[in-house]
């Protein structure tokens, strides 16, 4: 884990949290994605060496909507940056983590992509990501 | 705002938690500290340019006892770092963001810190923070 790749914020509307979170940075989204597979449309901001993530639900089944449905907006997930994310997961396993999908999915931001179950990390939803070569 | 400085992690048990993320980064916390004016007990954990503090209650009054009662462990806070306080400060107000203590106050590892309302930031409690010049 190389760093914090990102911190994934769970948004009612995405338009209006872009305005706000233009006003906390000083600088717009560099740019909105739509993640089909997930339910969501996203934007991001640069923050130095890191990055935010505003994610809006665009279904009731999205897991960002049951997520706001049952604790309201707030951060949503915290994603670290990984060199090799298949050694990673194994290593992760080993110690006794739960992986969601040990299988890597593409995410927002072409991402390769897996999360950690919240109960076997003190509750924080931990997504680690790889960066997808060309 | 440089980067993130860090996210705080509302725990119950610091000594259960440290060896969890300690499992998780491959490395221990590199340091412990009390904060009593806030009621902690924090650890922090290096990850690239950014870090991981741990917080545990000393007390039932403690902002984090209340958190874990009404949220359950999890991502406490956001903490961005920030060149000059007073002037990002000043700046944040005239944006409309509810500055929760306009005087910085002295936090955990050596720094100046003001919290965000998180009512005015999408749920997201977010701390300003500036090391203390030695």
């Amino acid at each position: 884990m190389r760093k914090i790749e990102h911190i994934g914020i769970a948004v009612k509307n995405l338009n209006e949290s872009n305005k706000l979170f233009e006003k906390l940075f000083g600088s717009p989204a560099y740019k909105e994605e739509e993640v089909e597979s997930e339910g969501v449309k996203t934007s991001f901001f640069m923050n130095g060496p890191n990055k935010i993530e505003l994610l809006e639900a665009t279904n009731t089944e999205s897991p960002i909507a049951k997520f706001i449905e049952k604790k309201g907006e707030g951060i949503h997930h915290i994603a670290f940056d990984i060199e090799n994310i298949y050694t990673e997961v194994e290593r992760l396993k080993d110690e006794g983590f739960v992986i969601l999908n040990e299988t890597p999915k593409k995410g927002a931001d072409n991402k390769l992509v897996v999360f950690l179950h919240p109960k076997t990390t003190n509750g924080v939803l931990i997504e680690l990501c790889q960066e997808i070569a060309d």
